[in-house]
């Protein structure tokens, strides 16, 4: 089995986050107050703002694919700095996820990958895949959620999940 | 590929709210408040408290592995009113999985399940599992983090990814 369908359900996410976007917006728009605001709300103080949970969930959507597949990912250097400059960003770690194809994802568990921070230790690209790429990834995307949620934006739980395949 | 490797992830995951409330009950005696506000205390009005985000953190683990193998899954009433309580549901659910093995997560894309609420409308265990059941457990196990983060218990990113297969 090739992890294929996992990636193309990150890439749903990615998309959904885009359309929180433009409920915060409306949202913003309402209580009269800048975007700007959310951007750098955090849930703590010592946890990251709004702005870079949102470029860490394209990241990490990005090196989901691109390091199980030991592709070089395009560069983005966390320069956003409105809800615009990020929906553009979402839409294209989509579009480069949109790149790759089921056999790409093949045979996973025999590729071996490593990380600089690693300090030379490895995992395969299954494992990285599994408990680091993905879990990373639901990280900054539920805590996006997390502080719009938080800060009063009005979405739910079918903004999170997005379209299921029923029959 | 049977997907036994994302319900050990599961597991992993389960194992460490444990280690979380221990966390939480540190915070709660330093600062001298009962952890029964923390039971209580949600990022949202209109979100789930923190005992029900671990309740379905809980639910979604167990229904990831029941339902994709149609078994019927232990019954958790969802009664608990404490840390310790908490704490024996989680280590019940990492026992249940426990009772799993890899060929039981084969070929879930040639299984159907459904749902009551559904309304007839089905989806292969496969698709349940990436659209459904996992996004469901991360949403939970996340926003449960975030809970207590939010609320200054001293947990951090290796406590929510846990241990890595790294050689």
């Amino acid at each position: 089995m090739s992890i294929y369908p996992f990636i193309l359900e990150i890439k749903k996410h990615v998309r959904s986050v885009e359309g929180w976007l433009d409920k915060a917006s409306a949202h913003a728009e309402a209580k009269k107050y800048n975007t700007s605001v959310l951007l750098q709300t955090r849930l703590a103080p010592d946890m990251l703002p709004l702005v870079f949970q949102i470029q860490a969930t394209c990241d990490q959507a990005k090196y989901a694919a691109a390091r199980t597949t030991a592709k070089d990912p395009p560069s983005h250097p966390d320069t956003e700095q409105s809800f615009d400059e990020l929906k553009q960003r979402l839409a294209a770690v989509a579009a480069y996820l949109d790149t790759f194809t089921s056999a790409d994802f093949e045979d996973l568990g025999s590729r071996t990958i490593s990380l600089p921070r690693w300090q030379g230790k490895t995992m395969t690209a299954l494992d990285y895949f599994i408990e680091h790429a993905q879990p990373n990834f639901y990280f900054h995307y539920t805590t996006t959620y997390a502080i719009l949620r938080n800060s009063g934006v009005d979405i739910g739980k079918r903004d999170y999940l997005g379209a299921l395949s029923q029959r």
